[in-house]
């Protein structure tokens, strides 16, 4: 259900990670498909399924006294999903961006039907509300992680 | 659009406030009707406005240190709201009940139809977690809001 | 992460079925802590993956033609869910009712700590809109999923 | 509450309007602030409440038979809300796209800070699933509202 993808390429440094949501009727709306907010829901699904594949959850040492407020979302809405449909978030994220955080996001209905492409910027506060750079300790971490992996920059929307 | 009700009656103390919302898409779900679980956000519009019809809100020194989780939420469906219907949400406080919060809703559609009835109970608890009686100060602002008020008990679910 | 359990009794028949859910931001509020209401979103996941576990969704031919809107929802909080907690919630299906769906929840964190408990009962309703029982077909599949199956009734709240 | 606002200028046709938004906790997660998909769900309020003040709601003739769901919605956050803060919502429709409908929005705290602006794209699709133009009813009903408008662009996102 969950699994880590790392490509390789020659300019651009990424980390791409895919995890399944089931739709619920939670996520729908009277036109009988999802409400478009709840995409972004499922995007915060891939972020933090692609922290955790790294080791990185909200307990992790590397992110202690931080938050990653969205600084920005998009999203770009090619076809419907509708309850029960099962779907698969795949997440990448910009592993070169230091000031940030960027994740590109792909959604697909099962079968491979792109129904959805955004991203979305993080910035990193510390827990008194001061915006400060990406924490070290995280970025050694994604470093790491990235070691030998590259990747093309993926077309910006 | 917000009118607080004050009823007559002869061994129940309480507070009843009536409080419009317009139904989203966002509320709605593939059925065409609202989603379940949102007739509990309706609840808290209910109470939360209740609370600031009698001078009371997140900021009110009455209740500074202190929080209201549920400890209870109960809704009963009797008949489906639609986008863009505009609902009442009738909030009654009963101010009797010294250990805890207890509100009761009644959600109306325009025009008077009863679409859902509930109850919700919350604790008290002190910002560090400890759970707590309803605090002072609290309490008597609620005792002064009633002073010359009572009403029957409401039928409970 | 999923597994139905089917437990021996001498007077109720009913289905138990486990599926794990991770809290998400989304799930949470300012207190810290999951949203009452989205409790009533998990219980969803729970009827929705017991309902899979006995091969039937949405497009089973079981249940088209019909809707089965909550009629009634009751929830009970014990103890605080958190950003990225790994939750369990529990379904049990009531199958001796005949006349409408009743499923009793009970979510648990990582390690079994009991969160809430809960029930919601869901009428029966032709797409037409007209209330029914549920329909023969459903039934019988149910029937066949419990043959051998019988458990005590659960303490009802 | 509410307000339509039409300003003149010299190579743009829109409308404006505000209103008014309560955040919920419902609407806040465990940062304490306004969940980022939750500022998609107050422009839904925001151009939900345009039309309205157009004199266009869900039943009106203009639109029967026609769905409009989001091709494209982008939020940049500025800064946070909290529960209980009263937003405004100012929404803008772009009268001269004759394609598809585009909102801007900026949402502001009581007291006229900027927390966060946005833009959505909605196709408009008949009810049989097929794409199509604006309906010429309610381009019609746009046009005449606006006749005597006209406001510089926006500068967009």
């Amino acid at each position: 259900m969950e699994e880590k993808i790392r490509t390789a390429g020659d300019n651009y440094e990424a980390v791409t990670h895919r995890v399944n949501v089931r739709v619920l009727y939670a996520d729908t709306d009277a036109m009988g498909v999802v409400y478009y907010a709840n995409y972004l829901r499922y995007f915060e699904t891939g972020r933090m399924e692609l922290f955790r594949s790294l080791g990185i959850t909200l307990e992790s040492p590397e992110i202690e006294g931080f938050v990653f407020p969205a600084a920005e979302a998009h999203c770009r809405y090619l076809a419907s999903a509708r309850a029960d449909d099962l779907l698969t978030v795949e997440t990448t994220l910009d592993t070169e961006n230091r000031a940030s955080l960027r994740f590109d996001y792909r959604v697909f209905r099962e079968g491979g039907e792109l129904l959805a492409t955004g991203h979305t910027l993080h910035a990193c506060v510390e827990k008194e509300g001061r915006v400060t750079r990406t924490p070290k300790a995280l970025r050694e971490r994604l470093d790491r992680a990235c070691a030998f992996v590259s990747r093309p920059r993926l077309p910006r929307e």
